[in-house]
């Protein structure tokens, strides 16, 4: 049987993935033009310009493309027809929904006044705070990070509602998924929610001022999604006012300026793009491999399929 | 049948007990003196001077006291003879485990470092880092709290091994329970120890140069217990070196004075004692009390009696 030709950014990567049958790992960070013209299958670089994506066309005999990450949008336009895309599906999950609930709590338990009061050497007095427990929680977006987010905080004893671009029934965690037409019902008693949506065009500025206004007083923020879910003057505007609280690992823009309103605003906390870029990334991104690659191999095709060039 | 007499330190938790059969309950703060003399249960104000509890002696017939503390060794002192003695078992895991595991997140995750850029506007350069889910935590101390804490860790994907005075058999968490004498072995891979034990003569300084010493580079010690478990000169020394890092929630002395040098030691994030102490308290507290109050009547004892007076 003739090898399947399967391009990886990163030496490391192979050097993981050596042994796997039928199948020749070459690596190509994408920067310059492929090493050879008969690669079937692509796993680009994991956090580097789209722009790389353009020497997808050059391959003449590609059919798929494996992301690292778990959004694809920026990868359509650059789809050459007939060849598929798949997501990272599921390699995310631990770190983004840890970032995700570090974020929840420390808005919640004051670790960021904590952390100010610090450098004055100031012990605060702030007994008889709300806890993460028992708030409700409105998570919006419900894929698989989405899910990972609900199970600790169902863990961490917080009341979990979710909200998916169509309602559909319930699972093993929640009784029902609400539709994303049922937010205007939903965030009036929403205390804390969570953004892990993707960012499209129906998603861009989805929390605007009227969302925001929707909102219980003192409510929480948490974006690990895409920046652009947010319109960031109306949340800059909410939280100056003292109305809601943000906890954001996603700005728009991005990175944000040194001199943006945001960084200052009362009652937001940034993190600067890191949700799934830890130790956890690589171990999960070489087990889906470990899957995926054996499994193009055999059947042409890759399980978390989201686009076909067309 | 004649009520028992129960005293409660505040009236909204009278308030919220009332209704309970064959008792009679009484607001006493224990600041002055007690507004009837038989009183037969006693519980206690949440956070005052233990002073208060000198009171106790006012009582011809005491029979119990129910803290609503985890802690229970202030209280020794002052219990007469042949009165018994709950702690609070239960009512504070969900909050200080919650802090417990938003400190390590945050440590882990650079929160600290992402509060105080913010201030500056930065967008700091933090990729790749070693993330909670993936690490080897010692949790020392495994009661009630202990338990919580590592049911929430093993949900983030952290491996966990405890640690209790003596070793004895596993439960549905873990496999087994170390002694405290293991630890020199259990120490130098464990990358996150979480402090969750009783202040004793035995377990003061049990955190000292030689327990630090033996963590690997990078440690994280996260003290949600008692300030006295650490020497504090020793963990200064060892996180101004950069050898180890700390999240604490209790300190010593307590509260930290403005100059101390554990404020601005590198590597050190602290919270000013709130643990226990946000809305996950009350409602866990009265749950308790509606359990514990008709038990004491029905037998005279109390569930978590963790000593008698003699």
């Amino acid at each position: 049987m003739t090898p399947t030709i399967v391009s990886l950014p990163q030496q490391d990567w192979v050097d993981e993935l050596t042994g796997l049958p039928d199948v020749e790992l070459v690596v190509w960070d994408m920067k310059d033009a492929p090493p050879r013209d008969d690669i079937e299958l692509v796993v680009p670089p994991y956090m580097s310009s789209p722009k790389r994506l353009t020497r997808l066309s050059e391959l003449p005999g590609l059919k798929a493309v494996q992301l690292a990450t778990a959004g694809f949008e920026h990868a359509l336009q650059y789809l050459p027809k007939g060849v598929s895309l798949a997501n990272g599906r599921g390699i995310h999950d631990t770190s983004t929904a840890e970032l995700a609930i570090g974020l929840a709590i420390a808005a919640q338990r004051a670790i960021p006044e904590s952390v100010r009061a610090q450098a004055d050497g100031e012990w605060l007095q702030i007994a008889g705070r709300p806890s993460l427990a028992d708030r409700k929680a409105l998570i919006v977006g419900y894929g698989s990070i989405g899910r990972a987010i609900v199970q600790r905080l169902q863990m961490l004893e917080v009341e979990c509602t979710v909200v998916a671009s169509r309602a559909r029934a319930g699972d093993d965690l929640v009784d029902s998924v609400h539709g994303i037409d049922e937010l205007p019902g939903l965030l009036p008693t929403a205390e804390v929610v969570f953004l892990i949506l993707p960012l499209t065009d129906d998603t861009r500025h989805l929390v605007d001022e009227k969302f925001l206004a929707a909102l219980p007083d003192d409510a929480l923020v948490v974006n690990v999604a895409r920046g652009g879910i947010i319109d960031t003057d109306a949340l800059v505007r909410a939280c100056a006012s003292g109305r809601v609280r943000a906890a954001l690992d996603v700005t728009d823009p991005e990175p944000l300026p040194p001199d943006h309103p945001l960084w200052t605003t009362s009652g937001v906390l940034i993190t600067p793009h890191v949700g799934g870029a830890t130790t956890a990334f690589t171990p999960r991104l070489i087990k889906l491999l470990r899957q995926e690659i054996p499994h193009f191999v055999e059947t042409g095709e890759l399980t978390n399929t989201v686009a076909t060039g067309g």
